[in-house]
Formats: C-alpha cells, sequence, structure tokens
C-alpha cells in the first residue's frame, strides 16, 4: 500500500489511466471484507475498466477479489480480460458462481471466454449454462479457430425483400430477442441469402410505404464463415464497414460481425507483429516470472545459435585477428549497422504485407527498391567508417576494408530484410515469425565474414 | 508488363489482395487512352482499393491515370490514399479539378487531406471549395493537429431532452444535411450540453409515443475537443464505443467522433509503434528510393554512432584480445544475447504502455519483474554458454567469464528494456522513439565491458 501510494505522486495523471484510488479503494474492500460496499463502488467503472483492474493486482488478490464479489459479478469482466487471467479465474470458481456470472454474456463473449479451456474445463463451463446457450456456443466452437464462423453474434436483424419500411420497423417493435445493439437490418431472399444491407439511419430517414428494396445498399459484402479472422479485420478497416453478414457454403445467411469486434482483431494483429518482431510470443504482464522466463527461452536460444554461428566465422580469421587486433575492436561495427539496416526494411516488410500493400504485383519493383537503398546508405556510411578506420588507426587500408565490407553487408541487409518475410509468406507463414532472428543472422554473418575476409585479402 | 504476368503465376491467390488484373487493365485503359472504358471498369471497385492501386503503380503511371480520368475522378480515393501520395497528386491538378473530385467528400475527410499541405498549396485547395465547406474546414484547422477537433465530423444528429420518440423519427425523415450514415442520436439540454444517446436500435424498437429522456443511455462518454487521437482511440477500444460526442470547454456539444475514425487511429498507432521499434519513421512502399535512403539515414548514423562507443570499449582491452585471440571470437555472443533480451522486454514494454496495462500502480512490479526474468535467463544461458567456452577451447576459465558476463548483461538488458520507454514515457515522449537504440547500446557496451572486463581480472 505504502508502495502504491508513492508511485502514484512520481508518475503525472494521464487521461483514461487506470486510477490508483480505484486500486487502493478495491483492495480496501477485500481487506475489511465489505461486500456490499465494494458492489456500490464498483457499480460506477466500466467492465473493461474492472478487468483492468485484475491484471493490476496480485494473484492472491484476485482471487480474494472473486471471492468477495461471488455471484453479483458482472459477467463482461471476464469477457474483458486477457484470456490466460479469466480462464485461471473460471477454474477457481464453483459451478453455481460460474452459471450466474456468465448468464448474460452473448455467445460470442462465451465463446471467446472458453475456447482456450482446455477440454474438462470447458465442459464444466459449458455445463453451468443455460441449454440454448450451451447448444448455440457449442455450435460456435464446430467452427475453427481464427476464423469469422467463432467471430460473429448469432442474434440477427433480417427481413424479407418484400417488406417496406413501415413493416420493418413494426416487427422490430415486437420482436423480443434482438442483439443488445445493432446497425444494419439485413434483407435476405427466400433462400436465406442476404442481397443486401439497409443501415438503420437510412431505415430512419425514408417514409414508412417506401419497399425497402428501394432503399437496400447493394454494394455490401458478405464474409464467408471460414474466412481467417485477419482478413475479416482487413475488410473491416479497408472499407469502412460497421457491420457484415456472415455466410456458409451455400450462401445463407449464418450469422453478423460487428466492427467492435473487427477492431479488436485488427489490435490483436498489429500486436502479434510487434511482438513477433521483438522476439516475444503472446506475452502479457500478467504471466508470472517463470512462465515469462519459458516463454523467452526459445527465442534467446535461437539467437544464441546464430550468435554462434558468427563466432565461428570469426574464428576461421583467428590468425588474421591475432596479427592486426585492431580488426576486433571495428568488426562489430559493420555488423551492428547491418542488423539495424536488416531490421528497418525488414518491418517496412512485414506492416506493408499485413496492410496488402506489398503484393505479387509489386514484390520485385520493392526488392530491387531495397536493394538500391541498402546500395545508397551502404555507400554513404562506408565513406563514413572508412575515415573513421583510416583517422582512428593511421591506416588507410583498415578504411578501405571496413568501407567494402559496409557496403556489402548493407545491401545484403535491404534483400534479406525483404526476402525473408516475402518466403515466409509465400508459405503461408507469419512474416513476422523469427524473422527478426533470420535476418540478424545473415547480416551477421555476411559482416563478419565480409570485413574478415576483406581484411585477410588486402591486409596480407 | 512481362514481369506483372510472371509475377502473378508466382504467387498464390489472396483474400482481399489487390488482383493483378486490376492493375493490368487500367494501365491498358492509360495506354488506349480510353477514358469512358477505364470510368466505367473503376465503377466495380471500392476507392479504398483504388486508393492501393495508386499506391502501387509507378508516379509516371499514377500522373497519367490522374489526367485521364480528370473531373469524373472519385474524391473518396483521395480520402483513402496514402498522405504524402494524394498530396504529390493534388499538387498537379488544376483547381477547376480539385474543387470538382472535392466536392462530395465530408468535411474530416477534406481536413485529413489538406492539412498536411504546405500553407500555400493548403490555400489553393481551399479556395477551390464552396464557400460553405471551406468554412467548415478552416474551423477544423483551428484545433491542433492530432486532436479530437481534427477527427470529428461537424454533421449532427442531435434531439432536445422534451422530444419523443415520433418527433424524432420524424425530425429524421424531414432533415435535409444529415450526415451519410449515424448510429445514435445525441440528446442536448437547452444549453447545448449533451445528457445522453440513443442508439438508432433503441430507436426503432421503442413506441412513437415514449419518451426520449425514458431510452436514453445516460452511460455515455463525451470526448473533450483537445483530446489527443491515442486517447480518443483508446477509450473506443476500451469501452466499445461507435459513436462519442465532442464537446467543448464549456461542455456544449461541437461535433461526433464515429468508430470507424477511431479505427484508423489505432491501426496508425500500431503501425507507428511498430515502425519506431524497428528504427524507421513514417514511410511507406510509395516513398522514392532517395527518400527512402534520406529518412533511413538518421537513424543508421545514431547505430553507427553507438557501436563506435562499443569499440571504444572494446579498444580498451586490445592487450588481452592480442593475448587471448578466444575473445575476439566469443565476445558477440554476450552483446547479441544482452540486445535479444532487451528487446524482447522493450517491446513487452511499448505495448503495454500503449495499452495502458503498465501504469503507474503497476510499475515497480514490473520493473522487479524484469529484473528477475532476465537474472532467470541470465543463469540458464550462463550454464549454457560456459560449457560452450570450455569445451570450444579447452579452457575452464573462458567458460567462467562466458557465464559471469551472461548473467550480468541479460539482468541490464531487462532494467534497461523496461527503463528505457518509462522514463520515455515519464517525459511525455513516445516510448517507442528511440529505445531499441539505447537500449542495445546499453547491452552492447555492457556485454564487451562485461566479458573483457571479467576476462583481464581473471585470466591474468
Amino acid at each position: 500500500m505504502d508502495e502504491l501510494a508513492d508511485t502514484e505522486k512520481e508518475f503525472p495523471d494521464r487521461v483514461y489511466e487506470m486510477q490508483a484510488s480505484l486500486v487502493h479503494n478495491v483492495l480496501m474492500f477485500i481487506e475489511v471484507q465489505n461486500k456490499e460496499g465494494m458492489i456500490e463502488f464498483l457499480k460506477d467503472y466500466h467492465p473493461a475498466d474492472i478487468a483492468d483492474l485484475f491484471e493490476q493486482i496480485k494473484p492472491t488478490q484476485r482471487s480474494a477479489l472473486v471471492e468477495l464479489w461471488g455471484k453479483e459479478m458482472d459477467g463482461e469482466v471476464f469477457a474483458e480480460m486477457d484470456e490466460g487471467l479469466s480462464g485461471d479465474l473460471l477454474e477457481k470458481m464453483p459451478d453455481d458462481v460460474v452459471s450466474e456470472v456468465l448468464r448474460d454474456l452473448e455467445t460470442d463473449d462465451v465463446v471467446d471466454l472458453v475456447e482456450d479451456l482446455e477440454k474438462g474445463e470447458q465442459n464444466r463451463v459449458l455445463e453451468a449454462l443455460e441449454v440454448g446457450e450451451r447448444i448455440a456456443v457449442r455450435n460456435s466452437l464446430k467452427y475453427p479457430e481464427g476464423t469469422a464462423g467463432r467471430l460473429m453474434a448469432r442474434e440477427l436483424v433480417m427481413a424479407p425483400t418484400h417488406w417496406n419500411v413501415g413493416q420493418t420497423i413494426d416487427h422490430l417493435r415486437k420482436s423480443t430477442n434482438l442483439p443488445m445493439q445493432f446497425y444494419d437490418v439485413v434483407v435476405i431472399d427466400p433462400m436465406s441469402k442476404p442481397i443486401g444491407k439497409v443501415p438503420l439511419s437510412t431505415l430512419l430517414r425514408a417514409q414508412r410505404s417506401t419497399a425497402l428494396i428501394d432503399v437496400v445498399d447493394e454494394e455490401f459484402r458478405t464474409i464467408p464463415v471460414g474466412q481467417s479472422q485477419e482478413d475479416v479485420a482487413y475488410a473491416f478497416n479497408q472499407y469502412n464497414m460497421v457491420s457484415a453478414p456472415v455466410v456458409d457454403e451455400e450462401n445463407r445467411l449464418v450469422g453478423i460481425i460487428t466492427m467492435d469486434d473487427a477492431m479488436e482483431v485488427l489490435g490483436d494483429e498489429a500486436d502479434e507483429d510487434i511482438k513477433l518482431l521483438g522476439g516475444v510470443g503472446d506475452e502479457s504482464l500478467t504471466d508470472t516470472i517463470l512462465a515469462t522466463t519459458r516463454q523467452r527461452f526459445p527465442w534467446l536460444g535461437f539467437n544464441l545459435i546464430t550468435s554462434v554461428l558468427a563466432s565461428i566465422v570469426i574464428a576461421q580469421f583467428s590468425a588474421t585477428i591475432e596479427a592486426v587486433v585492431a580488426l576486433a575492436v571495428l568488426m562489430p561495427i559493420v555488423a551492428s549497422m547491418g542488423g539495424n539496416a536488416g531490421t528497418q526494411t525488414l518491418t517496412v516488410a512485414v506492416r506493408a504485407l499485413a496492410t496488402k500493400d506489398l503484393t505479387s504485383a509489386n514484390a520485385w519493383r520493392v526488392i530491387r527498391r531495397e536493394a538500391l537503398v541498402g546500395l545508397l546508405n551502404g555507400l554513404i556510411f562506408a565513406a563514413i567508417v572508412g575515415c573513421i578506420g583510416y583517422f582512428w588507426y593511421g591506416f588507410p587500408m583498415l578504411g578501405v576494408v571496413l568501407a567494402l565490407a559496409m557496403v556489402l553487408n548493407l545491401m545484403m541487409a535491404g534483400l534479406a530484410g525483404i526476402l525473408v518475410p516475402l518466403v515466409l509468406d509465400r508459405f503461408n507463414l507469419d512474416p513476422a515469425l523469427g524473422s527478426s532472428a533470420l535476418v540478424t543472422t545473415v547480416t551477421d554473418v555476411v559482416g563478419f565474414l565480409a570485413f574478415l575476409g576483406f581484411a585477410t585479402v588486402i591486409l596480407f
């Protein structure tokens, strides 16, 4: 508690950042076991903020909070939580509390919550649901993870082609099982095939007697139920869509995806790219120290192998280094510059692939471009490091060696930076996966090989 | 053209990826100067796809396309383009074409288009607009760039507190200047202060006689007009908002921000983080080779300074390296592992700051955590590289030196990886800006210093 009060003073207040008072007060309510006080207090906070609170406190405090809150807990809080964390908490909750807490969630949120649980625990949670909800969730789980089928909601707002605006509005007024929020009415033909969407704003502006078919927006896109969630998110972003009907193989309407779900996927995908490029998996701040250490180990292990490879290259030139120790001093410069230049190209390539700006139509042009950018910066930095090598050791040929190695390595860096992600993408792998390590392996090996190789040839 | 046909075969077809046939056909229409054919052909494509087409073809082809298309061009295409590119194209277009093309765009799109133009060109484009539009755009431009004021649309759908559902719907049916799409009606008091929102889905479900005040959703958030766009995007994502009213200092309604704008900002912000971490600025594939070379130069220049710094550290140990050349062979391993571990921590920290998961309430806990993860992985890899050093050169103390340096450097990597972004953030700088280079400077210097320092002390 003391520590908390301290850090609070040190950091300036930020918009939307969790107030330390939220954490402080909840921990206080737990300490004195004041259930009613806490429930009343938390009513003023959005479930997403309470989920963040869970992520910020210690594991023992999380359990204590769940226990004190009990059946009054808001299921939305679980839906907003990190998946690993919600799974851990659900596991410890008795069946009757699970059933009470998940009662108000929509199907797609429940699917999101249970899809990563292990089989036994998943069944236990599903058994706690009402039978209708359970069937709907099981149906969604039949679609592969990461597809539109998992993302879509099954609560639909649709109208047949022959209705007019008035009939549609009357129907909406009478319906009792509509989703909480919706933005369009999907117009379907007798075979359940969507033929267009009517945005609610259009419906409200039109006269009651207008035929739906006259105001329907036929320039709409349907999402195949098996489409990957990355592509769904891309489509929402590219075409500024608010909602899109999901169809099965026979083109029949089976569900609807709304922009909030797409926005979440878009954020997750960018997050994944950043983390893969940075050499970390899907970790979060709520992971334990041991879990984090274990997660990061393979990436570091892979880097160890590539750096030992670089060392083996250096070892071939031991005699050269022994003769001119300046080489040992200067050699990290070439490798380090190559690594940086390669990472630059790689970063641009990974993003361009994600936004589909880098395609088969311009791949060759971009490869040529990156090689040329590498060559140009290589020439500039060759001149600079050439001078450094010359003036530092007063030995002109050392500058020449540095300059030659620099040009070669920055060109190779550009090529590796663009080719590695393109090749991974061609094999349908994530272009960010392991590509940082692959590119720096190339630039390390080429950097040391070129520098020490040119040195051996030119200086002796 | 031949090259295009070639690459088309090499890459598998992807969903939503630009078809090579679109590029091919448009270039064909330009070649034969078939204006009508091209206009007819492009009607089937979304403006966002045509904008992508512009980004994929060569600069001369872009100008030719703009010239052939002329006044028939869809302004939306410009709104969807990379900002640098749309600016270049606008500059070359005669006034009458500009005025025709931008006529149908909404205010916020025009603002987005002209805000980065230089003053003279901006005035020329604004003069081409109709007077009402021009005033609205100039008003928006008064707000600082990157704030809610620039992001919001000024076309509002609002209703006074005393109306009922029927009156509101009748008002919407009669209004002529409503935005193309909207999702909520903002209910305001006589002082123009928003007191709640009625989602259209609620409006449609309610009976005509229901008072607006009875169905208004009072749990809504208003956005201050000066709020930064990052925070706006964060709020939309955190609270699953579809639209939010923007208010001025006196809490009066001045505009509205919708989710599609927030989604774009969210994507841009993640993109910016990735690029800053990768050591590139705001570059895109449409930049020329020279512009790209110039953009990347400062990042590489900064890296050169840090790697020369590392070389200076190594130079202090020239005598040691001359005596034991194995040190030169093994020294990159420690530095490279440190760089990787530091980048891992940095990546997690930058993302956690962006999602506001890393706050003043848990900063100390996370710093301790990263130091411990560094220590644990340091111990594991110390054992591994200790063995490598021992078996490679058959020299036990070399293994000990490697192991000690590894533990120290991985701990320092964890600390630098978390402290650098936290300190940048405290000074209100972007935590991703230059932090990669700073962290690897620390791990390079500490890596070489520890390894060669321990070697000097232990081996001699």
